[in-house]
This record gives C-alpha cells, structure tokens and sequence, in this order.
C-alpha cells in the first residue's frame, strides 16, 4: 500500500560531521555558497538548528511534473536507488530557475526541457551508473528551486562529467540563474 | 519587473475576527474540519499562532501545472482579480487527491484533468463572474493538497453551484478523496 501520509521535507545539512565529505564546491553560475567541511541528507519532521551547519537547503520528494508515462516507465525499469555500497562518490546540484521559466505555461516548460533539451533522455544514458533523486524547494520558499542529488562509483565521475555538461549546453539551461555544484565522496567519522 | 523572492505561503484561518463569516462548512468527501465563526486569509512570512485559529491551512501561488500556452492566455483576458467591491460572496474548496492521482505521469494527469474532465474549460465558462484563485499545499506537508478560493456577487452563487457540480461530475474528481466546501459572505466586523 502506497504510504499517504502527509509529504515530509528532506533536509541538506552542510556541517562538520556528515557522511559526505565535501571535495568541492563551484559556484557554476550566480553567487557560492557559504564553506562547509561535510553534508547530511536528513529526512523527517524536526527542522535542523541553523546554529548547528553552515548551510540549511530544503526540499521534498514530489510527483513528477514532465515525466511522461513511456518515460516513467524506462525510467522505473532502468534506475537504481540511492546507498549502493559501491557508490561513494556524490554531487548535490543547487538550481535557481528564472522568473521567466517559472511564467511559461505547461506545455512551453515540456518542450523546452525536452524536446528541444532532451533532459529526460540525457539523464536515462547514464542509468544505473549514476543513480539520482530530485528534490522540490522553490514552493518552501527557499532560495534554490531544485535540489538534485547523484550517487555514483568513483569509475562513473567521467561519466558525471559528461552528463552535466551535456545539459549545460542545453537551451533549458538558458532559463538558469544560479546554479552550485558539490561533489563529495562517502568517509563517515 | 518580475517579483523574483522566495515563494510566500498564505495562511486561511478559521477564527472569530476575519473579515469573512461563515454561513456553512460542508465535507462532500471524507471527513469535515473543525467549525469556526469567521475566516482570514493572510499573506507573508510569519506564521499564525495555533492557539488563536480553529483551523489553519497554508498554501503556495505557484506556477501553472497544467494550463498550455492557449488556455492561459484566454483565462489571462477574462479573469478579474480577488476583492471586487461586489464580489460579497466567497468559497473556500479544499481537496485532496489519492496517492494514484499522484503517481499517475504528468501526460495522464494532464489527460484526465482537460481532456476527459474539461476542468480548466468549466472553470473559463464562468469567468468573469466567478473569480478564482489556487493554492498549493501538497509539498507544504499540508493534510490537503489545494486551497481554490472562489469570490463572486450575491446573485452568481447559482452559478457558482453549476460550476462545483459540472466538476464533482468529471473522471477527475474519481480521484479526490477528501473535499471540503466552506461558504462565506464579507462581513468586517
């Protein structure tokens, strides 16, 4: 049975006592954000103490707003979820859409991101290698609209490479206004 | 220029002060909410205080989830906004959808809700009397998915009847499992 309780938040907690070892962190466009050592992924309901971490970014997990049915589907068969044990490297990717994005009607939205930018099919190239989940943050009121977060083994961070690149040439990626790229590897303290 | 902040929440609140009074609270689907005298709706960032609302709902103004390019320039011509001077009358919907809504990809979504349920088409047929704005509370942790406030004159309330029947009619209401109507007439105390 599908759990219909209401939606809880996810928290991305930059620290000094996550799992997640922060390598580095790239403003790609727009303003950095502040230094952090480490990164916890938190879900639930208790808010984290902003006193406790450098940076607070929150977001949910949310029903797919361009997916369509034959997408979804390849998606399900292909995907691998998130904590394979060989999968300890990982990239947290911060997007701000702009406001001209977010006014465009459904239909205009569709067809920039895919068929014109192929977002959907560029990420299913590199399934399982790279694992993904997408978290929703601009209806919190949080700074970012997207948090996206990719697990991968380290033979796959080529692989990364290519794919954010790939979408970064794209015509959706014109409608960005910030974005911050975090790559980290697994070394709990 | 374009507002480009953080997304706010409103807050409706049922209470004993707000400018609108209750006349009835009915649940069409599932179970009803606590009763109150009276409701505020309140825009911006601080957050009410339980103890002094019977009920609180919160919600997001977010971009359009499945109006194309066509249907929103036509709801863009005819619309008229909240606080009409003669728009004395109110109604506050509540929904929630089944996890299937949810689940379902967004072309099926998109499918049921226009082409099989004509929703965005009914809602236009009663413009500009009805006036109509929505509020997203899923990914807010919310026990409700949407708020949709309503405003029109004394004498459209018929229509306005018309409207919520033609809807609770379609396959897309198959999916709502809990609907709450409030009424309400402006009264500032």
């Amino acid at each position: 049975m599908l759990h219909s309780g209401p939606v809880q938040p996810f928290y991305f907690l930059g620290n000094s006592t996550g799992p997640w070892l922060i390598k580095t962190s790239t403003a790609i466009i727009g303003a950095p954000i502040p230094e952090a050592e480490r990164v916890t992924v938190s879900g639930g309901i208790h808010s984290p103490l902003q006193e406790e971490n450098q940076w607070i970014f929150k977001g949910v997990v949310s029903n797919h707003r361009y997916t369509n049915r034959d997408e979804k589907e390849s998606l399900v068969a292909v995907q691998e979820g998130l904590n394979r044990p060989q999968a300890t490297c990982a990239a947290m990717i911060l997007i701000k859409k702009s406001e001209a994005w977010w006014e465009l009607p459904q239909d205009e939205r569709r067809a920039i991101l895919e068929q014109q930018s192929e977002h959907i099919k560029t990420g299913m190239k590199y399934l399982p290698a790279i694992a993904r989940k997408l978290y929703h943050s601009r209806d919190l009121g949080e700074s970012i609209d997207f948090i996206t977060w990719f697990e991968f083994a380290p033979e796959h961070e080529k692989d990364f490479n290519a794919l954010v690149a790939e979408l970064r040439k794209t015509r959706e990626w014109e409608f960005v206004e910030r974005e911050i790229d975090i790559r980290m590897v697994k070394e709990t303290v």
